[in-house]
């Protein structure tokens, strides 16, 4: 039988493709030092198959930790096979380490779960540990362990580790009337590619450089991850999350957790030029998109006015950008101003997890 | 429509049923304070519903985290009505805390990932929840966090913290040639109950007292957390190791990881009451249960001999018992020493993860 063929059970896939992936880990993992000195490192990874990962931490620290469920078989671009299972382990670490960036804080190490329908040859579920390790990679947070083993179908859930300053972690309900709103990068770019491949055999043409981008914002989403370290160093940021749920509910959350409101500019919300493009073939509002159920990975942020420049200047440093996108208010409720003066309710579905991908 | 009949979506099901069941939990988690000095406390929990929770370490220490996955609606004894969506909760986290009782490490916190089909009421996934929120209570670690949402099925998976003075974690790779292997307590119930309940309609009598008490090893699992975190605390443990996986399967890593082979003595291999009640109605080989594939949360540790005395008074001084059940060999292999003198292979079916449940 050829490796391709092969369905080996549970401690075989630990000894043969596991040990191999994971190799030496626990010896190469990177080590955190932050600011103050302190400092964050795995000792025991994925690659020692104990009953837990050790990670030591010197020095005072808070450490942020969450964990995703992501859909596997039931992303809408998997079944049109547009995804493989590399893809779908990628994202899952992407979906993930964001909410570690969304706290300010450096991810540290990933544990991942992946459970297997017993029709999965041993390749296919190499795929998607490959697709782990690559994103683990790219966003320098090692796959330090998790579980495997037999379900009645691919389940893939995460738990991402980070760790930042006593004190640094940005929550989400520090928002203040005055503050401005800002967002890393326009975001609509996953929820207009789901629009556009679910139109299935009926796909209108648009650019092949827009298709690409459409499908890179799934098969690799990037976590913004030096964007929240930045944020988490700054001092000042009052609030921030992730945009995993949609730009409209992401701010509705900001405000209600902050007992505030958030007031967002329509001429300073971007459209991308693949969503333009998208919405222009089937015939969609692109505010819509944009402020709708797209699971993009940007983070929305607070800031006290007077600190943008200062932002900014510690963003180009590093080659980062970010944008305002409105203003928080003393009246509650989520908002946007049109350009013709005008204000209404957010565009865009609200999140019901019903309705996502 | 009666709250036992709604099904609500996941933000209301987060703002009704999480935010009741977890309010507060912020301001009243334990804080944990190691002998050397150094706590660690949770900071931001599951009430505060943000991206990732918050942990607070002050001082040095090493963390150790896990994630187990358990398998919900597949459990026998969940198809058989025996367990209730409570106790699934309640095994979710006894199965991902024991994990952390084996690194000889205090629990600090667990993150719960639920996702339940379209047909799961409110009322049902409250009991899910409650279920995690009282093993979280009776092993004293919060649930700060995870995931909730619609899957096609209920899947189960959580993320367990725990934290322990620097170098103190126990790992399976340190056992030495004559140490001695010891049992924190006789295995086997687990398994001798899915034996007893698969028998289905024609399940033999056997004593009430036994019945509950195989009932309780899948209602009311108990990780080991004392007894682990007295290991961890002794300094001596050279390898540990939970019996989740079999007692023989636990053996033979802690052999195989720690380059050793290890010696168990048949005569100091207890066979519980039940176990024996179960096996003499059924035909069974009672230390093919109690040595095979039954999911007991026991803690198999090595210990250098001249130290058991001071184990045993450090047990006993907090009301714990463990017993003494084999030897380390530098010959490498797992065998057990029947009363005979004979020695054989160790009992019980291998752990391959497809006839576990």
């Amino acid at each position: 039988m050829s490796a391709s063929e092969a369905f080996s059970d549970e401690p075989t896939r630990l000894a043969k493709i596991i040990s191999t992936i994971f190799a030496n880990q626990s010896s190469s993992a990177p080590s955190v030092e932050h600011p103050d000195g302190s400092t964050i490192s795995v000792v025991a990874g994925a690659d020692r198959q104990d009953d837990c990962a050790v990670v030591a931490v010197r020095g005072d620290q808070d450490l942020v930790i969450g964990s995703d469920y992501v859909r596997g078989p039931k992303f809408r671009l998997y079944e049109y096979g547009l995804l493989s299972e590399f893809d779908l382990g990628y994202y899952l670490v992407a979906a993930n380490v964001s909410d570690i960036a969304a706290m300010g804080a450096t991810p540290i190490g990933v544990l991942s779960v992946v459970r297997y329908p017993s029709d999965m040859t041993d390749a296919v579920f190499e795929q998607v540990m490959r697709g782990i390790d690559q994103a683990c990679t790219d966003f320098g947070a090692p796959n330090i362990g998790g579980d495997i083993g037999g379900a009645e179908r691919l389940i893939l859930s995460a738990t991402a580790l980070g760790s930042c300053v006593p004190g640094g972690a940005l929550l989400r309900n520090g928002a203040c009337p005055g503050d401005l709103v800002c967002l890393t990068a326009p975001t609509g770019t996953a929820g207009a590619a789901t629009e556009y491949f679910r139109s299935g055999t009926s796909i209108p043409v648009i650019e092949d450089k827009y298709r690409e981008v459409l499908l890179r914002s799934w098969t690799r989403p990037q976590a913004r991850v030096r964007e929240g370290a930045c944020l988490g160093r700054s001092g000042f940021v009052t609030s921030c999350q992730d945009t995993s749920d949609g730009l409209k509910a992401t701010l509705e959350c900001i405000a209600r957790s902050s007992g505030v409101g958030v007031v967002v500019d329509e001429a300073a919300i971007a459209i991308p030029d693949p969503v333009t493009a998208v919405c222009r073939e089937l015939s969609k509002e692109p505010l819509a998109i944009v402020m709708g159920d797209s699971v993009d990975f940007e983070l929305v942020f607070t800031i006290p006015p007077e600190r943008e420049p200062d932002l900014s200047a510690a963003f180009d440093r590093e080659g980062l950008s970010f944008g305002v996108i409105g203003r928080v208010t003393e009246a509650p409720g989520a908002t946007m101003r049109l350009r013709s003066g005008e204000c209404i309710e957010l565009p865009g579905a609200a999140w019901r997890h019903t309705t996502m991908l």
